[in-house]
C-alpha cells in the first residue's frame, strides 16, 4: 500500500495519477487540512475538495480549484447583498460545503465526511484528511500572523512569508494514525506540493514526522520545483523569502532526513548533482494531461519497487531500506 | 401609519402595492414565520424573502417564490451528491440563506437580519418578522401531524387539512410588539394571504390577537378567496377541509371579531349579502400588474379614510371608530 500525501493542485494531479494505476486498496492519499476554515458559515476544505474534485474527474482545469463549468449566481448575490465575498464559491462546489457543514454540524467526523463525498463523487480509493481536529496553519509574514486564506486568498501569498505556526498539538486523524501503522504500508510519496503549507503541515501533527520515519519505509518527493520556479503556486517566492535555494536541492535540504528518494525534472538533470542526500529518479514530472499523471505515477513506482526492491506481489513484506 | 399582516405571494402583492403609495414611516409590515426552518444547515424564511423579494422587484413570478432569472447549479450538485433536494433552493436566493443563517449564528434578531437584508436590497419601509424566536406552524392532518414545509412544499398540501398548532407560547417580536403599541397605528390590514397559514400564525402569539384587538383601529382584511377559488395556494382546499364555506363570506366567519372590513373582489358582488359583520368595500383585487398592486393599495386607503374617517393629516389621532 502506498500512502500519498499531497495538498492541492500539484498534489491533487499525482494523486489522479497514483490513483489511474493502484487499485483503491493499494493506495491511500492523506490530504492537508491546514488550510481549512469557517467562512460564510461554512466548514470549507480547500485541498480535501481539490483531490476529491480532481480524482472523480470535475476538477476545474482553468482556475486550478473549484469545480469545471461552474456558474457563479450566488457569489454575484452574495456581493450584491453585502456579504464577504473575497473567497470565491461556485454554485456547483457550495454543495460541496453545505453537505460536509451539515454532516460535521450532526456529529460526522471530517474522515468520515470526506469518504461519504468522495463516494458519491464515484470515487473508490481512500481520501483521508490529516486531521479530524481544526489544524489551522498561521502564516507569518513581514505584515504580522496572517490566518492562511488571509494570506493565500485575500492577499494572494503577497505579503513574505518569514516563518508557520503549524499544529504540532493535534493528533493525526485515526484514519491517517491508522494508515501510518498499517503492516501493508510499502511507501509513502509526497506529492509536487508545497513542502511548506501542503506537506510540513501533515508532517507537525503530534508524532506523524516520528512515527512515518519509524516504520522504515522509503519516503519519495516529487519536487514541485522545476528550472528555479515552482510549476503552480508560491513555492518559489516562499523558499526565496525563506533564503533556501529555488530548486530541487533546496527541496531535497529542506525534507532533509525525511527524505529517501526524490524525483525531479528533466529540465533540472544539470543541476542533479547539487542535490545531497536522496536517491534521485530523473524524468518528466510536468502533468498536463491525465496521460501525464499517470506516466509519472507509473515511473515513481516502477522507480520504488526497483530502487527498494519492493516486491509487487506481497506489497507487505517486500519494501526493505536497499 | 398602516400595519399590514402578510404571508407569502398573494400577501407580498399586496404590501408592494402599499409600499408603492405610502411613504416607509407611514407603512409596516408584518409577516408570518410560522412557516421558517432549518434546512441543509440553513435558517429559511420563506415569507420574508418572498415579501423581501417582491418590494425588491427581483421576485420569481412565474415560480411564485423566489428571484426572477434564477439558476439552479448548487441544488443540482447537491442532488448528484446525494443531499437533501426536495425543497428547492436558487443560486442567488441561497445568498440570502447564507447570509440570515451567518447573521443568526453571529447573535443578531431575525428582526434585524431582516432589516439589513430589505436595506441591502434597496427597500426603505419596514419589514418585520412576526417573531424572533421559532414559532413553527404544525399542520395537523388525516395523515398525521406534519412540520409545515413538509405539508406544504414535500406533499404539495395533498393531505386533508384537520387543525393546526400555532405559537401562543411565542411571544410577538419586540418591533412587531413596538408597532402594536405605537400611537401612530391607524389601522391594520390582512393581506390576501392564507388567512391560517399565514395570518392566523401572527394572531396567534402570546396577546397579538387581544393587543391588536384593543387598540380601537380598524382592521381591515382583503379576501384571498375569488369566485370560491384561492388566487393562489390552499386556502380553498383547507376551508373546504374544514368545512367552511369557500367564499369571502367564509373568510369573514373565520375572522369574526376581529374583522372590521372585507375588501372582496367585483367577481363576487352576487354573493356580498352572505357576508355577515365587516363592512365591505366591492373592487377589482386581483393583481397581474404593479399598476394593480398600486390601485388595489390605493383603494384600501382610501376606504379607511372614507368609512372610518381616517385624516390623512393627522395619522397618529385621526382614526376613529365610526
Amino acid at each position: 500500500m502506498i500512502l500519498a500525501l499531497a495538498g492541492g493542485v500539484g498534489g491533487a494531479k499525482l494523486a489522479a495519477g497514483l490513483a489511474a494505476v493502484l487499485p483503491p486498496q493499494e493506495l491511500a492519499i492523506v490530504v492537508n487540512t491546514g488550510d481549512d476554515f469557517e467562512h460564510l458559515g461554512f466548514r470549507i476544505s480547500p485541498d480535501i475538495d481539490t483531490v476529491t474534485y480532481t480524482l472523480a474527474g470535475i476538477a476545474n482545469r482553468e482556475l486550478g480549484w473549484g469545480i469545471a463549468g461552474e456558474s457563479w449566481a450566488f457569489m454575484d448575490q452574495i456581493a450584491r447583498i453585502g456579504g464577504e465575498s473575497w473567497f470565491r464559491l461556485g454554485d456547483r462546489d457550495l454543495a460541496t460545503h453545505v453537505e460536509r457543514t451539515r454532516r460535521l454540524r450532526g456529529g460526522e467526523s471530517l474522515t468520515d465526511v470526506t469518504a461519504a463525498l468522495a463516494t458519491a463523487h464515484g470515487i473508490a480509493h481512500r481520501i483521508v484528511p490529516m486531521a479530524d481536529d481544526p489544524a489551522p496553519t498561521i502564516v507569518h509574514t513581514d505584515e504580522g500572523a496572517l490566518a492562511f486564506q488571509d494570506y493565500f486568498v485575500r492577499r494572494q501569498c503577497a505579503p513574505a512569508l518569514t516563518g508557520l505556526n503549524l499544529a504540532p498539538d493535534v493528533a493525526p486523524s485515526a484514519a491517517f494514525s491508522a494508515l501510518i501503522d498499517d503492516p501493508a504500508l510499502a511507501a509513502v510519496i509526497l506529492c509536487p506540493s508545497n513542502p511548506y503549507l501542503s506537506i510540513d503541515p501533515i508532517f507537525a501533527l503530534a508524532g506523524a514526522r516520528e512515527r512515518l520515519r519509524a516504520r522504515g519505509v522509503p519516503i519519495v518527493a516529487v519536487s514541485p520545483i522545476i528550472g528555479g520556479k515552482a510549476v503552480k503556486g508560491p513555492a518559489a517566492k516562499i523558499m526565496a523569502e525563506l533564503g533556501v535555494p529555488v530548486s530541487s536541492a533546496g527541496i531535497a535540504a529542506h525534507y532533509g532526513a525525511m527524505l529517501d528518494g526524490l524525483v525531479i525534472d528533466e529540465t533540472d538533470r544539470a543541476g542533479a548533482d547539487a542535490i545531497i542526500g536522496p536517491r534521485l529518479l530523473i524524468t518528466q514530472t510536468i502533468m498536463r494531461s491525465d496521460a501525464d499523471r499517470a506516466q509519472l505515477a507509473t515511473d515513481v513506482i516502477g522507480w520504488l519497487r526497483r530502487e527498494w526492491t519492493l516486491d509487487p506481489s506481497d506489497p507487505i513484506s517486500g519494501v526493505k531500506k536497499a
